[in-house]
């Protein structure tokens, strides 16, 4: 997905957002702020919006000396999470679909991400009722017969992590696929993405073989990425994406891709042609 | 009141949706983008957020050779109110303290701002079921008495006046004071505010003395106003207030104002001490 003129004013809030959990010198917000206002100019519009994004927390890493602004947060939604496993997995194994149940979990998990602002400030009571919402909530677009086609063929499966915390709501899918599966996590901290770490203290290493994508934007740019997952990438035969940063970065790509996801961005709702809040279980190649 | 960190994305979204009413060339709409990303950092927090916005509707107009981007708009703001006027000046008849529901009549014009969006779409429905419901709202501020004593002891109003449309809602609250009013409007065109245009057409002449401020800030930042607004305004026992624009460019003057407006922006609600969305009557001096 190329980047519109209204990721330009987010870009900014983002930023804002970051410096601020950062920091709490308003100086140093401020010079984020008018860093980002000198690189605007420069980046192209038919780059992605992570690929900004990438540059954006780079911006303010360097200029908070703060390497990793998000990780008492991201260890924050990892715990909280991680209390969840066991209802979780009582859902999935109360359901009549287990897998159908699953993948609901799974995209549930995506709204941690939502609610960084809530999560900051409080209680993770939220995470609970999100996903009950979520779990009532139907799907705009759902190829899941075509999702259930797929994994009948495959041996392997390439699964693209979003958030921390959501890796735990990932493992209860995992767990159902019933197959390989090569859990990607980011190169690097970024926002409250999924890094090796969350992905290691969730104990996704019980079920998946974990590696790193090597690109540390908020999405899978893959000529940033590591000749490692590349190769994995190439080779795969069916890869699950989840979240939106994931999917501005491979929505063009003519792979066999689910895209799973809750659109919390308007633009990105747009792009996909769902609405805001929507939730999607999208085939990249479907009707492609 | 001075600009909040929480201003700047603030800015370039405004200064894209400025963009986009005045051309629908992506291009020029970029480069309004980027024009405001190079002044962003020399522009000073100490400012009122209106001298920004003064400066983006300049880059606007610049950049998109428009002169008046909003005039359509402002025409047909005006002419849906003036067929509304009936109706308000009934409601003002049926009530039982005329003064108030004037005043609320008054302030419910002042929504015409924040429907921008939806009424450039289309209808203009939604301007008579946001007067119903800010009838029925109450006052998270309400320095009436502080207003009527004012009143009572003065015989001219300086009348500062925010949108066009919202004119004719300010001219059934000047009916009703009884006093002289001289009712300003803004030096030159800016976003959808009243201009001497607005106020000729909508007939403001016929109940008050109709100046200009000579600024064409959205707001009325005194050191660019004419000499003869600022006579008046040195002058005045009781200064009327409308809108957000006017509250951040007065909020630290030492003079008798009463501030009546609708919070429609979450800083600028925090700055005066209600919430997002509660309609206001405040008067400056008071507690002060």
């Amino acid at each position: 997905m190329k980047t519109y003129l209204d990721c330009i004013p987010c870009f900014f809030r983002q930023g804002l957002e970051a410096a601020r959990i950062a920091t709490k010198d308003v100086e140093k917000q401020k010079k984020v702020l008018d860093e980002i206002a000198r690189i605007v100019p420069e980046f192209s519009l038919s780059s992605t919006p992570p690929e900004m994004g990438r540059i954006i927390y780079k911006i303010v890493r360097e200029f908070t000396n703060s390497s990793d602004p998000y990780m008492e947060l991201k260890n924050k939604y990892n715990r909280a999470a991680l209390r969840l496993y066991p209802k979780l997995k009582e859902k999935v194994k109360e359901a009549r679909d287990p897998l159908y149940t699953a993948i609901k979990i799974a995209i549930a998990g995506n709204i941690i991400d939502f609610g960084v602002k809530n999560m900051a400030s409080g209680g993770f009571n939220n995470m609970e009722k999100e996903l009950e919402s979520t779990l009532q909530q139907d799907f705009a677009i759902f190829d899941y017969a075509e999702f259930k086609n797929a994994l009948e063929n495959v041996e392997e499966i390439l699964y693209i992590a979003d958030n921390s915390g959501e890796v735990v709501f990932d493992r209860i899918l995992i767990e159902e696929l019933h197959r390989r599966v090569i859990y990607v996590v980011r190169g690097g901290p970024i926002i409250n993405d999924a890094t090796m770490d969350d992905a290691l203290f969730c104990k996704m290493d019980e079920v998946a073989k974990v590696i790193s994508s090597g690109c540390d934007a908020p999405g899978t740019i893959l000529r940033h990425c590591s000749e490692e997952f590349l190769s994995y990438y190439r080779q795969a035969k069916m890869i699950i994406s989840k979240g939106q940063g994931n999917y501005e970065t491979l929505s063009e790509e003519k792979k066999n891709v689910f895209f799973l996801l809750k659109a919390k961005c308007p633009i990105i709702a747009k792009d996909i042609g769902c609405k805001l809040g929507d939730i999607v279980l999208k085939d990249n190649l479907k009707g492609g």
